[in-house]
């Protein structure tokens, strides 16, 4: 992990030598400050609830152009919020598309610095009928804030940005480390822009760090707090399959013309085979197994997966045989069918043949696949599967791919992750790996240098991306004494190093 | 036949010995009218395209709402129009829904009955941005009249009216044959109000007939004149597959929750096997073979069928093994995906699985299948083929089954039909099978006791149900000179029984 991280560093052309020579100093003024720190957040616990309150009512989606006006109140609201919290060199930097907030404190010299990443964009709130409340109109009830972004990811800006105010207020304006902020505001539509942004030297000069802890991720529970340590890919790829210049009649043509339909839907029954694997050659080449000591370190949640699921009406779990609902929605690899549209969708009955049919396929990735690889593997694939009447047409979309992420146990960032919950929740905290994607921690592995842990506070329950989103103000409020103690730890980790402790 | 067209007849009542017993008074005064007609109809030829351009100008799209006072107005100027040509009892008659036009000219005592059907209802005009012209704009151009039903059917309507007026204007106000029209507005839409109006006693009474001929109907050119002798049939059936109450996140729950496309796309794929044929046990029992006598009164036009589809971007036409094109398209059932949905549709990439997603099936049938016991029939194997995880709900359409019709080519309707287009066309007229429906030919069959045969002048390339469908205005011309022919003939054969002939 040391080799990987100061690899990183080297790579951006920080002076790594430099860092490590002023890791003895400076430090002590903002030691033992845990508990004031966490008193002073108690004390504030309604205020930080009304925060949250006053950011979810910032309808900031960013997938809808109309709300362009509200992802920039979002994001200079954020920006107030960190300036008060007396974070500095506050900016809305642009990055063609929705903006990235940053701020940092970077007065602890000699200690490391860490990465922290959240995103002020939600998803749409539709469908709204199903929502017991206005999805904008946020409140306060029986203990949880509910309302889009709540959970996902506002609670996760708010929290990381109060605890750092929290330290500053009772440290004497100092913090043990040094500290960058990324609040973004594209997570929820994939980062397109991101890696643009990150490529450019000054801001990978800007977000150069040691480690980053995402402040979006999540618990199963308040009594079951996790270390998240992967996250799976995406590599997405629609195709339109055309046989015809039109629909014909179907009393005419019908048994003679070929069917759109009928060539979609028998290459789509063909890309999964009897065992539900993917069947397309060399899809699986490049997944990492788990090894013994993961599999030691973690827990197979299946029960809790498939549970939830069949709240929602699931009645069975057809997926990959061998591997356990757990397994399949994180560490294996999967080829979703998310949409298939052709033919006549009225009501009532249209006597066609049709000429055309279009499908999407996403498929989650997990360590080591490339997503570019893949998507290449799947466009070879139907190519080759598809008969040669059909016409076929690849269309991409604005994301379309994202690498998975792993990192160890034994990572700094895993190890401290662990601690930091440990410490606060009172509960041992497991390892997880997680089913979903955030592109950005790949992205700060190559263009910042940093590995991630995930430490971020929505629970399993909280209706992210669905209706009557909501989050606890509970682990609202234990989630940022996490990172008032992160702060510290990350500062005594290094500090330890004299102590025979890792180096970062 | 005989012995069907009596059943038929002593079914509804009438007397056939008391209609025999006039078989040989009051035809001489209509004889030899034919030639005279046929001058005084190509005297009016400007006149007659300007009526037909007329008409089309009435947008009487049958599927749309919003034309409901189209139709009525169609209605009514198709029932002035008979008026005008001398018809009698002209009556608009409702049906529930579209109504029926309706006109007579009974006084041919002792003459057989025929029944004249066309519809003055037209399809929808879209994709308008792929015609030449605004569709309902109506004109004359290098010899044929171009707009949306110029073709199908109102030349049908329109000729057989003219037709008989001129065969009224020059034989002293009578016609040699008793002749009864029905001029439906629902072809279109499949007729669903016809069987319950052709149910009523007042109906079957009013529509009583011995043979009817269709003005609604094809041929493949003006060179090669076809009776149709039977039609495909229809047996639609629309399923909606459910896995889950929501669609899932692809990330936290892909890999484990059942996908709704998953499920659907298999069952279609299932549906036919690797030799094209429909894969449901049973579908194919009550087909009736062609016969020999049949296959030897055929031509099959593979080729002509596969040109017309080649020209809109077929490239080949994997059907059913061991059947050409044409036999395909005309004597063999089939089941085909009119329509397939589920999931996302929009832009770009939405990280779900689906948690439902319906199927259109329409089977086109051919004698002797019954519509009910197919559509039965794909239902239930697609209940026994889905997982039992998912969720099925089959519904209907409000034009959902159409029973095949097919009628020997040495009926007595057949055997006319062939010699007037012979008389006329001075070409062999061969017999056609068509592979389309019209629910009206069964349902004569069944309510009013008469056999039909296809006398329609409709060319293979005027576009039907397509952009700048047109209608040829020789044909049109010629086709009229036909019904002038049948009047006549209808009454000859008859009137020919004592010379050893077979009576109707």
């Amino acid at each position: 992990m040391v080799r990987r991280g100061m690899a990183g560093m080297a790579a951006l052309g920080v002076c790594v030598v430099v860092v490590f020579a002023f890791a003895s100093l400076g430090l002590a003024s903002a030691e033992g400050g845990v508990d004031e720190a966490i008193k002073y957040a108690t004390e504030r616990h309604q205020q930080y609830v009304e925060e949250l309150i006053e950011l979810v009512k910032i309808p900031s989606i960013s997938t809808l152009p109309e709300h362009e006006g509200d992802m920039r109140k979002a994001a200079n609201w954020v920006a107030g919020r960190c300036r008060k919290a007396g974070l500095e060199n506050v900016e809305v930097l642009e990055t063609g598309a929705q903006p990235i907030v940053y701020c940092d404190y970077i007065h602890a010299e000699g200690a490391p610095t860490i990465l922290i990443y959240a995103h002020y964009d939600v998803q749409p709130a539709d469908p709204f009928e199903l929502w017991d409340h206005e999805p904008f109109e946020a409140r306060s009830r029986n203990g949880r804030v509910e309302g889009r972004g709540a959970s996902d990811d506002k609670s996760g800006v708010l929290l990381s940005i109060q605890a750092a105010e929290a330290v500053l207020q009772t440290s004497g304006g100092k913090l043990p480390v040094n500290v960058k902020y990324l609040l973004e505001g594209q997570e929820e539509i994939g980062s397109p822009n991101l890696e643009d942004f990150l490529s450019k030297s000054e801001n990978q000069n800007r977000f150069a760090a040691d480690l980053c802890f995402s402040a979006d991720g999540g618990q199963l529970s308040e009594k079951q707090p996790r270390v998240i340590t992967s996250l799976r890919g995406l590599a997405a790829v629609e195709v339109k399959v055309k046989t015809a210049n039109s629909d014909m009649h179907s009393g005419t043509f019908g048994g003679a013309a070929p069917n759109a339909l009928h060539v979609i839907a028998d290459m789509v029954a063909s890309l999964h085979d009897a065992d539900g694997k993917v069947n397309i050659p060399g899809f699986y080449d490049d997944v990492a197994l788990m090894t013994q000591q993961e599999k030691d370190n973690t827990e197979f949640p299946d029960e809790l997966f498939e549970q939830g699921m069949r709240q929602d009406g699931v009645r069975a779990f057809p997926g990959e045989r061998g591997f356990g609902s757990y397994e399949r929605t994180t560490v294996r690899p999967t080829l979703e069918i998310t949409g298939l549209w052709g033919g006549f969708q009225g009501d009532g009955v249209k006597t066609i043949v049709p000429k055309e049919a279009s499908v999407k396929i996403a498929c989650r990735l997990v360590a080591n696949q490339e997503a570019g690889k893949i998507q290449q593997l799947v466009r070879d694939h139907i190519t080759k599967i598809a008969p040669d009447y059909a016409e076929l047409t690849f269309t991409g979309g604005s994301f379309d791919k994202a690498q998975p992420y792993a990192v160890g146990f034994d990572a700094p960032s895993s190890v401290i992750a662990k601690k930091v919950l440990e410490d606060t929740f009172k509960e041992p905290a497991l390892f997880l790996k997680m089913g979903g994607t955030i592109p950005a921690m790949k992205l700060f592995r190559e263009k910042v240098g940093a590995e991630s842990a995930l430490l971020g506070f929505s629970e399993a329950d909280n209706l992210l991306h669905a209706p009557n989103e909501f989050m606890r103000e509970s682990i609202y409020h234990r989630g940022r004494e996490v990172y008032i103690r992160l702060f510290h730890e990350v500062a005594n980790y290094h500090h330890g190093t004299a102590a025979g402790k890792e180096e970062l």
